[in-house]
């Protein structure tokens, strides 16, 4: 039975949290397994995060917290320490329980980006890379992008100075990769990455000139819904390969599960 | 699928927690109706009860709270309004949410008690019953008794200053039923009632003193856990009917169950 009193309580914070997926994939998980456990989606306005926060750290059977936007960086700075992954974008999308209470941050965005590419068979290692987007999930997927071995990043926003700053802090910590603010376009690259919003929503522009795009090159996107996303679809029109949005959640899931100690628990694990 | 981001959350605050059996209950009839609901046991501390009630309230899709052991008063008075069963005791075991976003309460400790009565057949107009316990359960019970139309309540505690007050109060509101306060013994009653604690534990000492008790006598316990306290074995010895906790429960998860609007809800009414 999940959900008795003695459930091991987790948080999904969004605002709005009713189209956020990972609590529907963490009960059923916890149903799998057998586990009595919940992953309770909950939301605040902004301007009651304070409280909102206080109060999830007074309940002290809350083990852990997945945090979405626009929550991240707010519950980065309430934790007392940090994995470097999460320090170096000074952003939180999960955060567990330190045995005093306090809280200890950590961020799979770039981590599931990279796992799921490579399960999809796309290299990393001496690419040559687009990424349109420096915003929350674009900082961590260009620190991961660079740690992977990414050869050059051609970074992309429309706001120019936040895609310089992303670039000089990641040149800081991976200098062998090229990082350097350009357009929209994928000329001379292997792979376009598209870290933004644009294209979740019917009439939405396409996030980068697909008129540059050539059949050799990788197409990603991190949006999940739609699956295939105007950007992705001239992509396979073009022929180029494609990697969209899910395999990202997926493999965040998975690291997630491990971070909350998960993974081991349940059916036919003891 | 039971808890989406979508879901309709509920929490159930006690501390501790871990023993509580409505979380269990509650997710059980909404897995059994089909809702995609949660209720979530929740814990603080009591010098953590001011930011954890904060923080619920900020919780925008939180829609109710079933409250026990030790914060029914304080969540009272965090109320905005109440009906007259939670005003009257100044308690409240069931909040929700009001479309300000602020707190109704109400207490269904009292109510579940005697439709538990009723259903198990057992009498409460005109009879003469001796009730053990005047805290904060006793005191639900005792308004609903006379409520019901108790001919007398003897009320026994140990702290008889509570006991006065409490006996004042319900004569306040119910002068057609003769209420004073007693010695824990039956003699002369129909009906005598366990509202204290008292034999959760092995090696509690009896409640009342069970040398008066006669076959012609109910004897109630209130306690859930053991189903058969030692008062009720020697009730039942004597050859008293008797009454034990469960009933009181389960009609107050139907009460609940209202309250929270979750009744008519799930597969086969729409």
């Amino acid at each position: 039975m999940r959900g008795t009193g003695k459930a091991e309580i987790f948080v999904m914070l969004a605002h709005p949290v009713a189209h956020a997926k990972s609590p529907g994939i963490f009960n059923e998980i916890f149903e799998q397994k057998g586990l009595d456990s919940l992953m309770v989606p909950l939301s605040c306005r902004p301007e009651d995060f304070e409280a909102f926060w206080a109060g999830i750290t007074a309940a002290e059977n809350i083990r852990g917290v997945i945090i979405s936007v626009p929550y991240k960086v707010a519950v980065y700075h309430k934790c007392t320490a940090a994995h470097d992954r999460a320090a170096r974008v000074q952003s939180a999308n999960s955060v567990r329980r330190l045995p005093d209470g306090s809280w200890y941050a950590d961020n799979f965005d770039g981590v599931g980006f990279i796992d799921g590419l490579k399960a999809g068979g796309h290299q990393i290692a001496g690419r040559r890379i687009l990424q349109v987007g420096a915003g929350g999930a674009g900082a961590s997927l260009a620190y991961c992008l660079a740690e992977a071995g990414a050869e050059e990043i051609r970074l992309a926003d429309i706001d120019t100075g936040r895609a310089e700053k992303l670039a000089a802090l990641v040149a800081q910590v991976f200098p062998k990769c090229r990082i350097q603010v350009g357009e929209a376009e994928p000329s001379g690259m292997h792979m376009a990455i598209n870290a933004t919003p644009v294209g979740m929503h019917a009439g939405d522009p396409l996030p980068l000139d697909v008129s540059r795009l050539t059949p050799d090159m990788t197409v990603v996107d991190i949006i999940m819904e739609p699956a295939e996303t105007p950007l992705l679809k001239a992509a396979k029109e073009i022929g180029c390969r494609i990697q969209p949005g899910r395999p990202m959640m997926d493999f965040q899931v998975r690291a997630m599960s491990e971070f909350f100690d998960i993974e081991g628990k349940g059916r036919g694990n003891g």
